[in-house]
Formats: structure tokens, C-alpha cells, sequence
């Protein structure tokens, strides 16, 4: 018998394989969304996953270091990530990740995500 | 006629509420909850808005730094929050929040709530 509920081990699912998916191949992270799938990133808005492709980076590395899960009142699952990344040859830095999962025939898929660096924590 | 789309303005709106009163009176927060909000503090889940009248400071300033809100598939707002706080005589730090918004009777509440310090994204 599963010992975390349902909707934890949805959430924290979706988020290991995110992140091992947007280190190996980015490209193929187009199949966790839909066409409506709302994206930001850095506070820049996108309605398609396409900009996730095209980021300003050859190789990048995730390490999640917290992450909360809640089921939602319309059966979706809400997940917060905190991390650290690094990419190509620049420094490490922090990030925070959000992502409403909605299972839309048979599979979660992500209809939101926001994502900032952590240096907007400590304003400008 | 407004300038920033109608789900912004719930989202932003909301977070500048929501702070206000957090650093007047925090006890008049259980107001934009539902006793069926689902919070979860620093990774520690509640059901019941009664524990952030029962958080160990006297007083607290928060801060935003950044803000992003969405729109989501059920007709909800998910707004994600970046911002500095100090608690009583602590030293200033950082925190992320991510709420989820609900038109319920006519009446915009918050149904999920998470809140992590920003120390999370450095790792132990």
C-alpha cells in the first residue's frame, strides 16, 4: 500500500521526471503540456512550450531541494519546487518553480508553471 | 477600461491585500480562507488558517519583490510571490508563497497556500 497520498506522489512524480527530462532533453518536456498551457518564465508569459527549447543554454543541471504538493478543490494538483541550477559555465543559482497538474484523458499534464531565479528574493 | 487582464487584477490585487493585512492584523487573515484551504507553512501541512495567527512573532514586514499570476483551466487564479520579510528583531530574509484563488458564492478565497523561506534554494 502507498504510504504518501495520491496526490504527493503525482506531484513529486511529475516533478523527478521534469527535471531529469529538461537535463537530458529538453526538447521532448513539449509532451507535459497542451496547447493551452499557460508558461512563465522569468515573468515573461508564453502560451507554448516551444520557449522552453529555445533558452539561452547548451547544458543545465537541476537539484531540487524542497518541494510542496496540495491536492486543489478541482482535483488538479498544485506543486511548489525550490532548487538550485546551474547552467553551462555560470554560477549556481537558486530558482522556484510552480506547476498546476490537471489530468486531461488519462494523463497529468501541466496547464501552469512559473518559474524565477531566487535573486528576486533579495529585490534588486 | 482596465488595462491589465481581469486575472491579474484578482492575483495582484489579492497578494496586496493579503500582505497588508498579514503585517496590521494577521488574525483577520482566516477571512480569505475556507475551512477547507489547504496551507502548508515551511513544508509542514495544515488544514485550518489558525496556525498563521499562532506563528512565533510579534511582528513581520513582507516585502514583494516580483509577482506572476495565471490564469488556470477552472476558472481559478494561481498567483506566485517573491519578497523579503522581517520578523520582530530577525535579520531580513527571503520567502516564496504560491496561492490558489477560487471564486466561491461571489467571493474571491484562497484554497491552497504554500510558504517556504528562501533559504531552501541554497540547500543544507
Amino acid at each position: 500500500m502507498a504510504e504518501k497520498p495520491m496526490w504527493e506522489q503525482i506531484g513529486s512524480g511529475f516533478v523527478q521526471h521534469y527535471y531529469q527530462q529538461f537535463d537530458t532533453d529538453r526538447v521532448k518536456l513539449a509532451d507535459l503540456y497542451t496547447d493551452a498551457s499557460c508558461l512563465t518564465w522569468e515573468g515573461e508569459g508564453f502560451q507554448e512550450c516551444a520557449c522552453l527549447q529555445s533558452l539561452p543554454f547548451q547544458t543545465i543541471q537541476h537539484i531540487i531541494t524542497a518541494q510542496d504538493h496540495h491536492p486543489t478543490p478541482d482535483s488538479c494538483v498544485m506543486s511548489m519546487v525550490m532548487g538550485q541550477l546551474k547552467a553551462d559555465q555560470d554560477q549556481v543559482m537558486g530558482f522556484q518553480q510552480v506547476f498546476l497538474l490537471k489530468n486531461v484523458d488519462n494523463k497529468w499534464v501541466c496547464t501552469n508553471d512559473m518559474f524565477r531565479l531566487a535573486l528576486h528574493n533579495f529585490g534588486a
